[in-house]
């Protein structure tokens, strides 16, 4: 195989003609394969079976003292949080814990954010005549959803392997109608890519002119190694207490891909002095989110070495499906110089960038071909790539016969969309 | 026993003294007993335990073709709408599936108003210079605090034993600024009233000035009667859409007094039009509520038929509990005059109406004594209850003997407050 670059028009047009062959032959297959959703597969799942047996009688249900099964205690219960605390390494009392998803408690941040405003907020966003945001890119696309549904002014900033483009972001935080970040620090979605210590620090030293920006903080994949041993990461709530920030953070995490997607629990953690201003609104809100299931995680995922042990499981399912991935397009895709990618230790994707102006077409082409993909550009603001390269690839939920097949498929339309131009 | 204003000031003076000789007595205890919240009690949540071991392997949390443990189904299982459409007399597409709390889902409701308005609002709540909110008062204080929460000014409307005042809702709705109203139709919250027939049209006919008017139809206790047989009342969807009101009304209900407080699921039911639109923006919010909890609930509850039967056992703790308070205040107070009170078929409540001025004074002495209660006041808008008057009792949590002793301290503590007088 030579570089496309490299071929003549007759070589080309020969290509073309046997790949759309293929790719005709594909399509009468009517596959339907899906590569969009960092979804957790079926054997993952059955991993975690012990978890509904965690609690059986009512005996089980009780914890420090606590009915798991009546109303009360708002914050969630006091296991749940020293089980997330040690994962993330802040205190159990900067802890408030959530239902089956984290994504609900980050939109609930920017909502009271919107209708009451947050701690240090001179009023409700609501009445801000402007709210910008910033938004690594590429980055997650329901973090960008959540600013769009604000009609926020969403703000790209160029993602580096070390993390958003920092010269930019401490020159944007001057702004005070810049009310707040967007972040996956490690194994970042999509790429991978793990914040630097010094990226890190820099974020927790901001000097925004709004006294309630706020950084979002997302650990979506804070123990979600695929390849390698586990990475300790630093405790993003005390780098912004040393650093005279003490409530600009809100950390976010869930069981998501430790248990189960749609049944897991979720945390915040924040300062004590936000946990107190916010649970004073969340009062009106919840009497307190599902105990029984953080009572069952509690006892299932026991402390963060056993979440650990566990998360090997996981990467022993996910490691094939990522280097199915990452071989094929290796094979398939490097000697032709039509893509790059990067090699994430850990998270859920890997992320494509194709020469400019392919990724449309090659997703299109794609979906004929019945292969559902994460929609071009959704990895940007407004889902406008600039220059229509990136594609996320989710490799975790089709069983590794059929990933298989869908990469190869992926590799085939990228050929073809390249050859079209 | 003689009516306390028959007697003469030696004999109330006398009577006093014997009484706060026993009110010392009791507070001597330190006792610790609790009427405050309609909170089931051990026994009720002993009941459900089958709920805990209702899914236990793998295949058991496939439903209807999906798989509860995954991602997806943002508005919930098929087969838990089917069970709560059964139950609410409306239909599954019309029912949304939550979390462990249907206050949450009125919240977000509410919340979705003021950021993005609802389905017919000319603009999101937050841009109106005022929001009105029609409170029946008694009512229930969490709905309230919603609405102090969002800064609504609400309006007081007079509870009768056939619902809100019609003649004054009706009057008060001419009001373009009046945007909703809090409904408990079935054993209102605190009196254990039904809606009458005629009220209900009546509701459901209203012709209100604002184009988003927002029947919140709370059916909390739609399956909770403690005295006879079931109650069966009509769906209020249908009848707002024949009266030419089809997305007015947004209907609520859970099963946290049907299984676990803590740990059971909910449900809004609505207009596919407000479906539709209301997930358009529930879709930036969450990915679908805790579903394998809901199918928890659909296998260990089975249907309406089989609801009912567990509700009978419900009954059976508590109706001892409601003929404790009941038969006490009969015995204790009914002979001076002091106070009068519901008998509720009903719900989680007895509401009590001391004469003028006595219910703040009562909870004083009841706090003194190591009872804690609702706070005076608290079924009534802003907390404020014009005439001093009314107390909800919550008999459910405590043991029935503690309970006896709650109820006897109560009466204590009204025959003091009204000596003083």
């Amino acid at each position: 195989m030579k570089p496309f670059e490299n071929l003549t028009g007759a070589e080309k047009e020969a290509l073309y003609k046997s790949l759309r062959e293929e790719f005709d032959r594909v399509c009468g297959k009517k596959l339907k394969l899906n590569m969009a959703r960092g979804k957790p597969g079926k054997e993952q799942l059955d991993l975690v079976s012990g978890i509904l047996t965690a609690l059986t009688k009512p005996e089980d249900c009780e914890c420090d003292g606590i009915d798991a099964r009546n109303y009360g205690n708002l914050s969630g219960l006091p296991a749940a949080k020293r089980l997330f605390a040690e994962i993330l390494d802040c205190k159990p009392e900067q802890c408030f814990m959530g239902g089956s998803s984290s994504l609900q408690l980050m939109y609930d941040l920017v909502a009271k954010a919107w209708t009451h405003g947050l701690l240090h907020s001179p009023q409700p966003w609501c009445r801000e005549p402007k709210v910008k945001w910033l938004c690594p890119a590429p980055g997650y696309d329901r973090h960008f959803a959540v600013s769009k549904s604000f009609g926020m002014e969403m703000i790209p900033v160029p993602m580096t392997p070390q993390g958003p483009d920092m010269d930019l972001v401490e020159e944007l935080v001057k702004d005070p109608t810049v009310k707040g970040i967007w972040c996956v620090p490690k194994f970042s979605n999509p790429q991978g890519f793990v914040y630097s210590e010094q990226t890190i620090a820099r974020l927790a030293g901001l000097k925004p002119a709004a006294p309630d920006f706020t950084l979002i903080w997302d650990n979506a994949y804070c123990v979600h190694e695929v390849y390698g041993e586990y990475l300790p990461f630093p405790d993003i709530l005390s780098l912004c207490a040393e650093a005279g920030n003490p409530d600009m953070v809100y950390e976010f995490a869930s069981t998501s891909k430790i248990t189960f997607p749609g049944a897991g629990i979720s945390v915040m953690a924040a300062s004590e002095a936000n946990q107190s201003y916010l649970q004073s609104l969340l009062t009106f809100q919840i009497i307190s989110y599902n105990k029984v299931n953080q009572l069952r995680h509690v006892r299932f995922l026991k402390d963060k070495a056993h979440t650990l042990e566990i998360m090997k499981q996981h990467a022993e399912v996910l490691r094939p499906k990522f280097d199915c991935v990452l071989d094929t397009l290796e094979r398939e895709i490097a000697p032709l110089g039509l893509a790059s990618w990067e090699k994430p230790k850990g998270g859920y994707f890997v992320s494509v960038n194709t020469l400019p102006g392919l990724a449309k077409r090659t997703l299109e082409l794609c979906a004929q071909a019945g292969v559902t993909m994460t929609a071009a550009g959704a990895t940007y603001p407004y889902g406008k790539d600039p220059a229509d390269s990136n594609i996320r690839i989710a490799p975790s939920y089709p069983g590794l016969e059929e990933l298989a097949q869908a990469i190869e498929i992926f590799c085939l339309c990228l050929k073809l969309a390249a050859l079209e131009k």
